[in-house]
């Protein structure tokens, strides 16, 4: 195969052009495609096991810290969403509007009819309709606080779609939470925010800088706005998660009032937090290579494929009784409170073609038997964050232990790589405007996405002063939680400065 | 309390106005609540618990059984669904449209705009929307089977709804396959079919009928609905899932083709099968009592709940350590592939109103602890399955044994009542349409919705004849799969006929 020769399995690579190669490797990897509706993706099973994981291990951290789920309606009624101002102003325009709730039959054609007394939005957050049910739940400081969480799909009409980063439709986990104070409120918003941050290390290799989001940044309504921000390959940023200081703004706007201890009423205090399919594209954008999709094991929909080599038909049955034989004390496997998922590849089709299929689905491990490694008790590994020639004896006696140290491995390499790339890619030591225009100018007209990287200066904290990095197509991603506390320059005005924020290109 | 007194947690009673009942049941057990938009419901944290535990438990099986899961989008543009006439005549025209995919603010007021060239229907289901996908990712019979499943939203425009039973919006799967001859699509459509019976049975305790269902009943565009039907404590049934063996007409209208073995091209044979949300309702009014909800032990989104019970402030610290400790014990219990789900129930409340919130929530077992059995290392343990005040004293050194023992009781009682109350409410010996007739006309006119049950006779199989059935408001719920081959006469026209079917009035 041509990919044996040195050339690598998805085309463009990476450097030729990154945009393109992530839409291949989505491709290639079977993730997903667009579908006839405009800016609506088809998950296609690979990329849907990917969300499950991501859903089962988030779902598992967000309810161990209290929350509970619940389901509320796709639908908010005009009148209910015209109630958040800001809100609104900010955020909701575009969004798709039922006008209509049935079909007629008019000359052989289908067209919309029973017009609706009131147009209905598809939710593309749910703060307003959340809050109406949270308005009739909560009396006292007894019902406090209120930890929600709902796992739904939303609309956010785009004009420039792009399949997990930016899509029409999307699925998210949104958590919308009461409490009695703003302490606990801030409290739970961080809480949050750090969940987020352990589940992207530990379980994506997503190394991520948390912060808060400036003014003209922030969710349109939001106190606050907490975010988590990480490095894709082209060193542009991707906003991972959000998590919101919501004060009593939308409590005021839905009316969640309740009791207090000294009998007063009050309005609550809210927040909410939550993450997305857009995950999918980040993982794909930092762990991919220029073979396709790397997948940390404890998210891979399967974390091992056993591929039986069958020189001779006649050798068929006795390599696949050994595969099978491989593969189920594989998946007997505690791997991270699952068991391992193990897949025995019998398909028709040629070992090599097999093999890169796998590759650029990203498996974290294959293992390779034929009529030789039945006679010798043996296999061979072959680990998806190696060269993809580089093969590795494996004694059956040592198989448990074998392949648990090597997912282990591979899990901490590729957020070591993840880490290493992102350090090496934030600059720290960019006094004015001048060097600051200059590491975000592309070196090389042809390939524009092509930049310095992040940049970690002071700022003097002016809203005004943002405005310039609009032509440079930068923004401020957040002002790190971590902050130094020391005196500096702004980047952006030479004003003196205490803020520590990072800079930064984009998704 | 009032309730002490022998009367009951929930008015009316069933005996008194079984639809109010139902409603009250949800309200006093916290499922569920109409929103502002009409027909759609918020599932509340213990419904969707519930719903839940279905999902995992059905997804489990379906994966089991070789399926994968998917995600399609939720808009189907009008010309996708104009292809399938059949479909869309009896079926998706009461449907939410999308026509705009913009707000606009004029005079302060919201309004949308950005019309859409052409509408968007929000799926009633997704036959059209997915056979777009397959007709692209099949090509050969090497392909097939293709077996895919999605967890969704789906809204159909409801003039009557009520909770669960009949929601503009509601949640369920819907499976869809394709396969490379008829014999294969069918007997995946009876596979499915019987993976919900054994779901419904071993999980939801609920006994049902499964059949085919008549020209005039089935699904527009299948060859043949296959259903399962199951009677509630009205005595009316309910559809609690369906599998349609499609033939080649959706693959007709979604175009697709493979080539089979032989090299030619030949459409695709296609299934589609779906459970949702409804499942609960039929839970609610097969199980439920006039104390409200009961529910299974293995779908019960908590088993048990551990009520401390503290005479004195001094006590509570001892009490409530000794009702960890039982807690944590029967949390480490594994309980069909799961831990059990317990709680402690230390809020700020009276212990009378805290045990009657669980009975109407049905959950099945309550343990009571006091100062006294931490003394004599016991417990009181109170099933749902029994009189509210029937206590029986638990030994915590069988703490184990004895739950897990009782969890199974409880469980298979449900199960074996639902069935009693079934059984004895099939009426199988009327011979003409007089005695019909009378079966199903209620008794007391106060109470419409009492009458006989089920009628289990023989059909002509003419289509005509079950036109009147409609002024009882009855219909032929299937011909069930297990006929028993006799000859007898018709009910409805007094003709020759060999066909078992099982009429009854239904939700």
């Amino acid at each position: 195969m041509s990919k044996n020769e040195g050339r690598s399995a998805i085309s463009p690579k990476r450097s030729e052009d990154y945009p393109e190669w992530y839409q291949q490797v989505i491709k290639e990897a079977d993730l997903a495609e667009n579908s006839s509706v405009r800016g609506c993706m088809v998950i296609k099973p690979w990329g849907y096991g990917i969300w499950e994981n991501m859903k089962q291990e988030l779902d598992d951290r967000i309810k161990s810290l209290g929350h509970e789920n619940a389901y509320f309606p796709l639908f908010i009624p005009l009148s209910l969403l015209q109630k958040e101002a800001d809100h609104v102003e900010g955020f909701a325009k575009e969004c798709a509007v039922v006008t209509h709730h049935r079909l007629e039959l008019k000359d052989g054609k289908l067209v919309p009819s029973g017009e609706l007394e009131e147009p209905l939005i598809i939710r593309p957050t749910s703060e307003t309709i959340i809050g109406e049910s949270f308005s009739k739940w909560i009396e006292s400081w007894r019902d406090l606080p209120l930890l929600i969480n709902q796992w739904a799909n939303v609309v956010r009409w785009e004009m420039r779609p792009r399949l997990f980063l930016r899509t029409a439709e999307f699925l998210w986990q949104e958590g919308h939470t009461v409490h009695a104070s703003e302490g606990d409120a801030i409290e739970e918003t961080l809480l949050m925010l750090e969940t987020y941050r352990s589940f992207m290390e530990e379980v994506l290799a997503l190394p991520v800088i948390i912060g808060r989001k400036t003014e003209s940044e922030k969710f349109p309504g939001a106190v606050d706005t907490y975010c988590l921000e990480a490095m894709m390959q082209d060193r542009k940023a991707i906003q991972a998660g959000t998590s919101h200081y919501l004060g009593q703004n939308f409590s005021k706007a839905s009316d969640i009032k309740f009791t207090n201890k000294e009998g007063e009423l009050e309005y609550g205090y809210t927040t909410s937090w939550g993450t997305t399919t857009r995950m999918i594209g980040a993982l794909i954008m930092a762990h991919g290579d220029d073979d396709g999709l790397r997948i940390p094991p404890r998210i891979a929909p399967k974390q091992i494929v056993i591929l039986p080599i069958v020189p001779k038909p006649e050798l068929e049955a006795e390599v696949y009784t050994y595969a099978e034989k491989i593969a189920s004390r594989l998946k007997n496997l505690e791997y991270h409170g699952n068991k391992l998922s193990v897949i025995v590849d019998k398909r028709d089709k040629r070992g090599g073609e097999k093999s890169w299929e796998w590759i650029k689905k990203g498996i974290p491990i294959r293992i390779e038997v034929g009529p030789r490694d039945v006679e010798s008790q043996s296999a061979i590994l072959l680990r998806r964050d190696k060269g993809v020639k580089e093969k590795q004896p494996l004694l059956i006696e040592a198989l448990e232990e074998t392949v648990l140290k090597v997912l282990d491995e591979i899990q901490q390499g590729y957020l070591k790589e993840a880490k290493n790339f992102r350090d090496a890619h934030i600059k720290k030591d960019i006094k004015n405007f001048e060097e600051f225009k200059k590491f975000f100018t592309p070196k090389d007209k042809e390939k524009p996405e092509i930049h310095g990287g992040f940049v970690l200066a002071k700022w003097c904290g002016d809203p005004e002063s943002e405005k310039i990095l609009d032509e440079l197509k930068v923004s401020i991603r957040c002002l790190p939680l971590d902050q130094s506390g020391t005196q500096g320059t702004c980047v952006l005005t030479g004003k003196e400065a205490t803020i520590d924020a990072i800079f930064a290109k984009s998704y």
